[in-house]
């Protein structure tokens, strides 16, 4: 895939960025001293332990540990030993807080290399278990209860719509979109899987849908303007909520969208279609029954369902850094784990699509994008939030690219509902 | 969905088959006896265990026991009091025994009569629990042993190849066919799959592909002369491999096809293309990571893997007269469950497609053709066996049209393999 070259990140580019944050390196009181062989060893095992990947660390007095015989992808400078120590006590959570802190930093390509760390990562049935069960334990995430959810989706989706606007699509639609062609725009893609999710639900003019977890709303307003329905859509994110709102008003839409600031756990009354995109990862697989049982109190006999979620394809719990600095609570479930939702309430499950790649590309430009920005975001965030969100962005987009996260797309209806169509052929049929 | 009139079987005819079967009822002793005010309330708590479905029980002496209020679908007759003890105590297992003995009859359709006890039957999850125990517990299943599973096979498969040819296609597939339109004949339609199951694999001239349960050979076949492919196919049936052998043999493929009379526990080699087609139900939940390991060692880094099995939408166990007299060992998972094949290595699920109603399509064309051989059938086999082949076909039938019984076709790759198509369009766009 291409990518834009303005997200090669050198190593003074970063040390720039480091400086412009306030940490004073010096402060540690560790930069000048010499690595210990203790420390060189730790480091080797830690490489050891995430399947030498294609890197090579480079220490504050320029010392360099390699990983994997290979040319190194890229150069990872830890700039004092306090982040050396974090990094092998905790790496899962402290990879991120260094790279954002700026005391680790990456010389060559920051996707490039994360993709060759998660290539090099041994399988989650593979990893060591001592260290993955150490790693588990201290990272353990928080319950998704009424306020914790609450709490932790404001924490993510509160940032500030001003944020997202810089490298959401026009409609802000932040889930997956679908390229049936790889050369579309994100903002074709976003409408092209707001339409592809349409088709799937067969939704008909004068049905109701009720929608959980809305973002921005805008697969709402697609869904009442382009196929005549009522919808009802959730969301316990404020602000989203207000703009959606607005936005349905100006587009003339207030009628048919409305948007309830509530949780999914108090959706009432009934509905011909339940539709959820990108929200089950919030949900928590505590949770799944609860959800299935409101789909169940809600869905009408002859009622489709479909849910969007990013996945795995073995369970492992999210990367620690971003289940604690960028989404509070959040877990994709395996395929397995998502039928916990489905199968207790007896749905019949009609369709799995799996769109991994479409959300590496839906990634890639959100990256780009969030790149172009580069000046206004520095002129209006501090240097830690910013490299927060493009490590975010960008390990992500590795993630899906290889193969550590999966999006499943899954439709459903009652058990025993033969109103469903013989083929998916006219799925396709109907692509614009 | 139209069934043909000919399975309409009346209580007389039914009569008349059971005669010949050589049963004489009035050995029970019971035949002439008044049913006691107990037989008759055991009767009327079994119709609400099960749901109070619109049939009415008819005893010897003429006696009626009604279930639901509406007219009803189905007369059934119990011709003695042996039937009737033996129903309340284990329907499940004694229901399919009775009506191959003939001392139950079914006046009025027997496919609308099985259909309406299913759509009447509770929820798995709604189900009387300490009943459903009970019936667990006495009907439970072996387990699916190297030995075990060969003899359970050869129960069924080594029936006679001329038995499964008076009513399969001429190709004798034995697994859902695929109906991209409703009219089309059999031979059609499962030519249709096997092309289908081909595209979803993606296979490519000289590829390699490994068959696990091949039943006569067909699919292997078809992949050769249509794909170019080398297939080796795995079968435990003496009689089916002898059958596919010779056919290869007469059509020219023998040397791009191998069959091989052994379990798939005994695979070895590597190919590009893993395909299952009806084997799962046979395996057993115990085995499946056994299943998964094996396709994890042969399945080649940018190998497609496809499994296609009769489901259900909640665990629950084959009905015990099917399991016990048809399909010894034999148990349809959940989607939830099957993924216990894919999940401990780490394979990534691309595509899951229900084709519920396709085989309930299948199986009214193989009733159809069942019931147009009755006389043959009637020259060459028992009635037993002949009725208890009718409800076996007829009971899968209503399964499937009711949504008792699912059909899932997962298609899979290696976790991370971006050689993956971008949309399932294709998969339409060459549809014959």
């Amino acid at each position: 895939m291409n990518r834009p070259e303005s997200r090669r990140v050198n190593a003074s580019t970063d040390t720039h960025e480091a400086s412009a944050a306030g940490h004073a390196r010096a402060a540690t009181g560790a930069a000048s001293a010499t690595p210990t062989a203790i420390e060189r060893w730790a480091l080797a095992q830690l490489l050891g332990l995430a399947g030498n990947p294609p890197v090579r660390f480079v220490l504050w007095n320029g010392a360099e540990v390699p990983g994997s015989g290979a040319a190194p992808v890229a150069h990872l400078h830890i700039r004092n030993r306090r982040t050396l120590w974090q990094l092998v006590s905790n790496p899962d959570l402290r990879f991120g807080d260094a790279y954002t802190r700026g005391d680790l930093e990456v010389e060559g390509d920051l996707v490039d290399c994360l993709q060759a760390m998660y290539r090099a990562f041994p399988a989650v049935s593979e990893q060591n278990r001592l260290y993955r069960g150490l790693q588990r334990w201290r990272n353990r995430a928080g319950l998704n209860t009424l306020a914790g959810s609450l709490s932790n989706i404001h924490r993510h989706y509160d940032t500030g719509n001003d944020f997202f606007r810089l490298w959401l699509d026009e409609q802000m639609v932040y889930t997956c979109a679908y390229f049936p062609s790889t050369t579309l725009s994100l903002e074709q893609a976003q409408q092209r899987k707001m339409d592809y999710v349409c088709r799937k639900l067969r939704l008909q003019p004068g049905e109701s849908v009720i929608e959980a977890g809305c973002g921005w709303g805008a697969l709402a307003r697609h869904m009442a303007r382009h196929y005549g329905v009522q919808v009802r859509a959730y969301n316990i994110s404020h602000e989203q909520i207000l703009h959606a709102r607005e936005r349905a008003a100006a587009e003339g839409l207030a009628a048919q969208v409305e948007y309830i600031e509530d949780d999914y756990r108090n959706i009432r009354g009934q509905c011909d279609a339940f539709v959820s995109v990108g929200m089950l990862e919030h949900v928590g697989r505590n949770n799944y029954p609860t959800l299935g049982a409101v789909i169940d109190r809600c869905l009408a006999p002859h009622g489709r369902g479909l849910l969007h979620s990013i996945g795995r394809n073995q369970p492992c719990p999210m990367n620690a850094w971003i289940e604690r600095r960028i989404f509070p609570g959040s877990y994709p479930p395996t395929l397995r784990e998502m039928m916990a939702v489905l199968e207790p309430s007896g749905f019949s499950v009609l369709d799995v699509e799996n769109l991994r790649l479409h959300y590496a590309r839906t990634l890639e430009h959100w990256l780009a994008r969030f790149e172009a920005h580069s000046d206004e975001l520095s002129a209006r965030y501090d240097a830690a939030f910013t490299r927060a969100w493009r490590l975010y962005l960008a390990g992500s987009l590795a993630a899906f690219a290889t193969g550590w996260l999966q999006l499943f797309q899954v439709v459903f209806t009652r058990s025993g509902d033969n109103a469903i169509p013989w083929s998916r052929a006219q799925l396709y049929a109907q692509e614009p």
